[in-house]
């Protein structure tokens, strides 16, 4: 007999990307993190956490943090809610709205952490394949009619910007909510905010973990209607956001110079790591994200990232059949990226550095 | 129609204590905070924290923290698992345990959560009525056969500590699990902790949030057999501990005669307003925790509590049926509780101070 639900019996945990060990010396492209550093503001922030803002309990909307990111979006607070991360923001999302009688639907492949919190909830999951130039498919998902519909856009691992007009239609024909989920937005070339504005079953998630480089804070937040967060409120954890993460948060949302100044130059290594992985032969999805989908020329993805992995460079692997011969690469530093470009060029054309040709087997 | 979950809707939201607003000058004893500030080791860890700790993903089980607390308790780091406050593992319990088939059972009145987070499960909530001596009534409670049973030790709002035999026994008599939720214990004479080596099914909840001076930080954990812990790590976010929190924890916890000392000073205070509390004529319960429950000679607490709070002075008054005559004192400083005995001396005896008598009106 189990203690536990058999929902839970039944489940494999969410498997995050392998996280080194603190002094372990690797080539870190598998969590999309932001090889920059946070913000001087939002560092100096951290060092002014007054005593007593640790002992008290912290304000339970985050307050400080919810106005500034309102004052940069131009926006209402009231519009905002705060998430320990947006990984939180889509458990409220998903333990309000989902359960055996009110299914989920998202594309996929996408972010997996969807998958399992539909099963969490043992709310029916319908999973509508993309194709292989991962646009939107609209009809079928709108035709599962479910309670909570989630779009990342950019989407993870496949990178592209899901248009605004694909999503508004989306919103228009789903009777339940549409969350977009916009971790990446900040490296796009423009985002889906003023869905919210006109709809009233959109919700549009953001964090600070990639573009503002405090992936170890947790910090996220939610934008829609304030009668639509009223819902998502009712299961907010009362202290979900931590006095420090707050006060640092506001004071990184606030500096959008260092932002915009870090985000382009990773939007520019991109480019150019996209267009010397495609000189070597590999097949690279068009991304306005922080990473790239990439197939080698072979195929064989998961030699790949174990090779590489052997030589202490970390990329991502999804070991599932639409991701069998693709692997997730982040945008790293210039020194990261040819680090990562001199391994691979050993790696996905021996066979012509060798001089051997396929007769020769 | 709504968007959400039935049972969302018919929910209303867990309340916590108010919060003042920054610079607001009030005596704060509503939401059992420690009055004494946090070990200086964790200040200075906090100051410690490299850009780099914020830049990456955190480590999923706060391993720092983790280790330390496991130095602490003497026990392995298996047993643990970290929350973003020990409602973070509430939450985990409730959502990996209970359902519409899979009833909660906890004696009332206690910490007023459990019956939110049941409710947002859909799961059938038991709760057994306290006597006035608020013992815990053993036979009821198992006879109510939860898959989650839940005892507060010391319990909130009355502060009495539940003897470890009343404990074992429950955990020997439900088929489920018992969670003994000790936010209090480093307050009382002893814990629970000993029972989570003897069985399987106890799950015991710690925080720093009062101990440690450290409720604005988030920062709780579970002890319970690593089996037993497997399923709740199912539903544990990846990253649910920042990496400034899992850092600033495991300095406090290492701090034990900074904790010990003012534990001991937080104690001294509780007996000393006990005891004035009582020659004023309030009926006050004995507490093991740092709180007290008082019924003014009158019982209208709710009276004193507004007039309190209309002096600049902040209690806990929970307005339901069997707390309507009583209110929640948290222990503060010797300055602050002087504060509060000076006002409630100038409530509680009006008539004797006015030179009236019953027979003038």
């Amino acid at each position: 007999m189990s203690y536990f639900r058999p929902a839970i019996d039944a489940l494999t945990a969410y498997q995050p990307g392998e996280q080194p060990a603190a002094g372990e010396q690797v080539v870190k492209l598998n969590t999309n993190e932001n090889p920059y550093p946070p913000s001087p503001g939002a560092l100096a922030a951290l060092q002014s956490v007054a005593a007593d803002s640790l002992r008290r309990y912290p304000q339970p909307a985050a307050d400080e943090f919810r106005a500034s990111a309102a004052a940069v979006l131009g926006i209402d607070a009231t519009w905002i809610v705060a998430g320990n991360g947006s990984d939180d923001l889509l458990t409220m999302l998903f333990r309000s709205v989902a359960d055996a009688e009110r299914p989920v639907a998202f594309p996929a492949p996408t972010y997996s952490l969807y998958r399992t919190l539909a099963r969490m909830q043992g709310a029916p999951a319908v999973e509508v394949p993309f194709d292989d130039t991962y646009a939107l498919p609209v009809e079928r998902l709108a035709a599962a009619a479910a309670a909570l519909t989630i779009v990342a856009s950019p989407n993870s691992p496949s990178g592209n910007r899901i248009p605004n007009a694909d999503l508004d239609e989306l919103a228009a024909r789903v009777s339940g909510i549409l969350v977009i989920d916009e971790a990446y937005a900040a490296f796009a070339t423009g985002d889906a905010l003023e869905l919210t504005a006109r709809r009233e079953n959109v919700v549009v998630l953001r964090t600070l973990s990639k573009s503002h480089s405090l992936a170890g804070l947790r910090l996220g937040f939610a934008v829609a209607p304030p009668a639509l967060l009223s819902g998502l409120l009712k299961v907010k954890d009362s202290y979900n956001v931590d006095a420090v993460s707050a006060r640092v948060g506001a004071a990184a949302i606030r500096d959008t110079a260092h932002t915009v100044a870090n985000v382009e130059r990773v939007c520019a290594s991109r480019e150019r790591l996209s267009a010397a992985l495609a000189d070597i032969g590999c097949r690279v999805w068009p991304s306005e994200a922080n990473f790239l989908l990439v197939r080698p020329p072979d195929g064989d993805a998961r030699n790949v990232y174990e090779r590489l992995k052997a030589e202490g460079i970390l990329i991502r692997y999804f070991d599932e059949p639409m991701l069998a011969d693709r692997m997730r690469i982040t945008v790293g530093t210039p020194a990261q990226n040819e680090r990562l470009l001199a391994a691979l060029r050993q790696l996905v054309s021996p066979a012509v550095e060798s001089g051997r040709t396929p007769n020769d087997q």
